[in-house]
């Protein structure tokens, strides 16, 4: 009798009551319900298609000091509902045009034992649901600290996920397939070395988190809009499968500092029985505000090389000289110190590099290792790292700028700030004036190592504002960002296209620092890219790093066709290509297809997708009749099957396929690929193999007969 | 037995071999003796006069994860004596020569189980020791971090002390004199609210510290050119009266990170058997290094009035309405909200306190609760709480501009940062540019609350580096500084004289939060004012605040002629006229001696000094031949005697004396003052008897027969 009493009350206290409300999406696959539970608990649950996608969850707030937080004790007083279309013109994208249609539902809620009110609105999109909280102005609360975000994401089963570990200063992890109630059994080998990094749980992931149920759904976890608030991660429980809201501390260990009015990010659930439209989702970007730019000609999508390969490899250093145990800016004498031999951005080396970019039609060339204070930039806690001003003794920062200036090339900077923000901060202004004075016009930032102020995580409130800062006054100086180690994006660069990539996952770097999964590629376009591009720089075509870094025995584990398909299948409107320009003309044929490949798009179509597997994907370039197409693949061998019904009716293309070998692998055989040419139009269809970790590339070009001829058709 | 062998290998331990070298002092009354110990750490000892200042005491560094630190194991490797010798002219100050003479002595260690040197560099002073460390470039040190410095200061007795409470975060207390051995036990009743504070120790004491020897010496330990290193603090070992050096920690516990080539801030100990010498010491200035600014004439001393007792009073208030429980800058509406009716920062209220200054000749109106914030501006944990340029709607900042400079009369501007750093680095260069736009040239800074970046502490390396980037950024615009809760000033004005003033002290704002000790000021020129000019903001007239603010029942303990004697003995080129106008209005005889007092000196003279119970200051102004007087008196009545024989021979003046009634006393009868002119000449004395809490100030002027007719001999 006891027990079952018991059972009764939790019966009671979870059940909701009935002041639920359905909100449907305009296709009407989509369906969110929220709940008032008894206790006055904040609830919603969403299906698809009449599926059950995320059970009755709770929603809500723990507030440190304040016996009631935002959790329950709510009533509904109003709610709001509205409907919502419009379509607009990203500055650059995947497409030219983006719809954002949804249906809205706010509900006003207040509590009854503080009379304060919060807002819980949420956007019924056809590929998903966004929600937020919202806190009006109201004398009852003004300044609140969140110790904990209590949102919750209730699975409905033992889904398989594509996670990487819960962090709070770093996303540079490998991803691991695994079902939910495996993550924790496989944590700890999930977290490989960074340079900075901090776990907080067993269970805990990272967003944007990619899942897949066993009755066919795949379901990407994220948010969206985050701006002065702490990024984001999930916290499952494993017996029930629930995801709880777990974010970012800051050093005292407060979770987001809020001010009313004020609001949350917004919680995103992208559903779809087709793995290929959580690719083709734009829902991200639709949660966040237009762009706030009056002017975006400025803002222009580069194609880029660089002196870095040739760093991140080890075959040069950042670093001048061997001289100093510490630099102290303005006071170490560079100009009377040994170099090192080693020192990349040389004068000459890096006129080599914008002859070579001149050569082959790149945009830009990005330079690192150009300015003093690489000697002891890591590692070191140190506040006054780098000037941003300073070039070494051997990069004649006037000389390299008329020269690229007269071969039409732009320079890249580069400001690592060792993730000294405060450094950063004070020379901004400066450094980015410094820029315009210079012809720069887009910089790659860092934030490697340990951040500073001391204690404060990459992911923290602390930095979330201040990457943002870096965003909004690079645009003061019409500069475009392409931030490295920052928070990963969440759909803000529709607000500020200036912000043109991140790097915030890991990139093609870590195939330098002992390789990737050769899967890596088709899990990042499920997760890290649903929030904005990525400054991936694909491209290696040297997979064995030995070759010219001898002390290095990483190898690259991708073939070259699935670098060149890495153009097509990670879109950014930054494109670097990575490798050395002497690996580039060993295979001038291959290079052929990076030098051709559009950056900005004004059609993207998902042809075949499924993460951890393959993503196949054909884009046409905006402004002419060029489609390229890009296939990935994972470790399985893999014939992909197209049909090029895209193509414009009655037209005739040549299609330049550049595909791996019958015995190409990743592993053994990674620069064995196949270029041919073919006749194609909108009914042609191609059946193609990719090798494990490999892929293919296609360029097709609209032709006249004289191109065709001696062509055979596909 | 056991116990003999035990004792006699402490003593081995603790003996000094024979490397011990001495240095004495110019005048050869200080002799600075350096030892190395048994086990190589490092050790002086002090004396003046022949009699012991500081036992042997032991220096050095404890480093974070090294094992060897830099505590021993030490040898000499060289040894550089120099002497030095000049007379500097500072910008502003108490005499318009300084002479700078000292004996050198600089050890140079090496560290034998490392090879890392060291350099501690002794300078002997006639007025006391000096000494530092430092780290020269070399391959085996490079970064450092400083987890505990080890400089010890070994008592020679359980002296009195003159103390204020160990905190990280404000020296805004009380001092408590006491014996050595009392510390402990009246440690917590010293420490009484603040706004922001840590202390960290039950003997713990802040510097500079001030002590009193039985054998009649006066020595007083703080430092010199804090810079880029945490404000040291001393902890007391009460068993054996041994002071050690006590770092203020960053938000992780460490106390300073270091790079060699590198230095820490010098360890100051003025010594005296003449409590005056102390005050006349400029050890501390001459520690710090010469003028940074090439062009200083921008720099000039200010006596100003406030819009600013008011508030602290509570007559007024710094916000402007109570329509909001929180302020978002840039949106919140003040435009439409409703006026709060206590807003001090009005057009028609500045204009009153401009029309007050430029009809009785103050340089400067400072106006607090100008720019919009207030409302939320403390304990909120606030990041973006100011923005420094955006006035209230009731503050016409361009009517107020025009009207000043129509009057003759400069504005100072006011930038309370609610010690959001970030926020206020963020928006320095715009909001000095702002002011110079509108005319203001100096600033009054406040640091009041908790420290953002979170964890980190007022004292901080941290913040040391702020308070520093903010003097140096200003001196770019040609700004003047007075920092209020920023860390105590340590001789920087030397070098940057552009900071005028410094807070770091509990001022005269406590008289009406409460009340201060009456004998405080007879102690904050032994102490505070070691390291530079204290905006302590004299000048009250009204001693019962609840007569115009009826809620704040605070009794200012001073009388009247205590207040204006104030001008003389708290040396500041910056000098507030702090009461209200009506209140000077009352008094308009009293009232002209604050009109008449100068700003900047010839000469001082230090007449009567006996820290806790009087000071009695002559100081001749630049450029005439005024002199003015001062004496402050602390609870116990007392006639004062000097001679002034400083005036020049055979001249005549007209001295005009304020003092205290016979009756008065600060406690019930504060307003009752004498004003008398006499004749005076170079062989007048004075008897003067000030009250409990009271004193006197004389202007001396130079003066014809006409101007002496009628009037009496003193």
């Amino acid at each position: 009798m006891k027990n079952l009493l018991i059972l009764a009350i939790c019966l009671l206290n979870f059940s909701a009551v009935a002041v639920a409300q359905k909100v449907t999406s305009p296709n009407g696959e989509m369906q969110m319900q929220f709940e008032l539970m008894e206790d006055g608990t904040p609830a919603y649950n969403l299906t698809y298609k009449g599926k059950p996608v995320i059970k009755t969850s709770k929603l809500g707030l723990k507030l440190k000091d304040d016996e009631h937080s935002l959790l329950n004790n709510f009533e509904v007083i109003e709610r709001e509902e509205s409907s919502f279309d419009e379509t607009w013109e990203p500055v650059w994208g995947e497409e030219s045009e983006i719809r954002n249609q949804y249906k809205e539902l706010a509900v006003i809620l207040n509590q009854k034992s503080t009379n304060r009110q919060m807002i819980i609105r949420f956007r019924v999109f056809n590929d998903g649901l966004g929600f937020r909280y919202e806190f009006p102005q109201q004398q009852n609360l003004g300044h609140f600290i969140v110790e904990d975000e209590r949102t919750e994401f209730a699975m409905t089963g033992d889904h398989t996920a594509f996670w990487i570990p819960g962090d709070y200063d770093t996303q540079e992890y490998d991803y691991t397939e695994s079902r939910l109630s495996e993550i924790r059994g496989l944590m700890e080998e999930s977290i490989t070395d960074n340079l900075s990094q901090t776990s907080f749980s067993d269970t805990g992931v990272q967003t944007s988190l990619l899942l897949r149920t066993d009755d066919g759904l795949y379901i990407n976890l994220h948010e969206a809009a985050l701006l002065d608030y702490s990024a984001m991660h999930l916290e499952l429980d494993d017996e029930n499968m629930i995801f709880t809201s777990w974010l970012t501390p800051d050093v005292t260990g407060n979770k987001a500092y809020m001010i009313a009015p004020g609001q949350t990010p917004w919680r995103t659930i992208i559903v779809s029985d087709d793995a290929r439209e959580i690719l083709a989702s734009r829902m991200t970007y639709n949660l966040n505000d237009p762009v706030a730019l009056e002017d975006t000609s400025w803002i222009k999508p580069m194609k880029y090389i660089g002196v870095w390969w040739e760093m991140i490899t080890g075959k040069s250093s950042w670093h001048f000289t061997n001289d100093f145990a510490a630099v102290k800016l303005g006071e170490t004498d560079f100009e009377n110190a040994t170099p090192n031999a080693t020192h990349g951005a040389t004068t000459k080396n890096v006129k080599r590099y914008i002859d070579f970019a001149a050569r082959h039609g790149f945009d830009g060339v990005l330079v690192e290792g150009w300015n003093v204070g690489w000697e002891d930039w890591f590692g070191n806690s140190k506040d006054y790292v780098f000037d941003f001003m300073t070039p070494y003794p051997d990069f004649n920062l006037e000389e390299i700028r008329d020269y690229a200036k007269s071969k039409g090339v732009e320079m890249i900077m580069h400001h690592e700030t060792s993730s000294s923000v405060r450094n950063y901060e004070r020379h901004m202004d400066a450094a980015y004036q410094f820029m315009k004075d210079n012809g720069y016009n887009a910089v790659k930032s860092g934030y490697v190592g340990d951040i500073l102020p001391r204690g404060e995580n990459h992911y923290s409130q602390w930095l979330v504002d201040h990457y943002q800062y870096a965003i909004e006054k690079a645009a003061d100086y019409e500069i475009m960002v392409n931030a490295h180690e920052a928070v990963r994006p969440t759909g803000i660069a529709r607000t500020w296209p200036n912000l043109i990539a991140n790097e915030s996952a890991r990139g093609t770097e870590y195939q330098a620092f002992g390789g990737s999964k050769p899967n890596h590629v088709t899990v990042l376009p499920f997760t890290r890219l649903i929030g904005g591009p990525m400054d991936y720089t694909p491209g290696i075509f040297e997979m064995d790093i030995s070759k010219f870094s001898p002390n290095n025995e990483s190898w690259v584990n991708s073939t070259i066709a699935n670098q060149l398909a890495l153009y097509v299948t990670m879109y950014s409107p930054l494109q670097m290509a990575a490798d050395l320009p002497e690996n580039y003309e060993r295979f001038p044929d291959a290079f052929q297809f990076i030098k051709d490949v559009g950056m900005d798009w004004e059609k993207s179509l998902y042809l075949e997708a499924e993460p951890g597997d393959y993503i196949t994907i054909a884009r046409k370039e905006k402004g002419t009749n060029t489609w390229f197409v890009g296939n990935v693949n994972g470790e399985t061998p893999r014939t992909s099957k197209i049909n090029l019904d895209f193509l414009e009716k009655g037209k005739t293309y040549v299609a330049t396929i550049y595909s791996d070998t019958k015995d190409a692998h990743y592993k053994d055989n990674p620069q064995a690929y196949n270029i041919r040419k073919v006749v194609v139009n909108n009914k042609s269809k191609l059946s193609q193999r990719s090798a494990p970790g490999g892929g293919y590339a296609i360029s097709i070009m609209e032709a006249d007969k004289s191109e065709t001829k001696g062509l055979k058709k596909l």
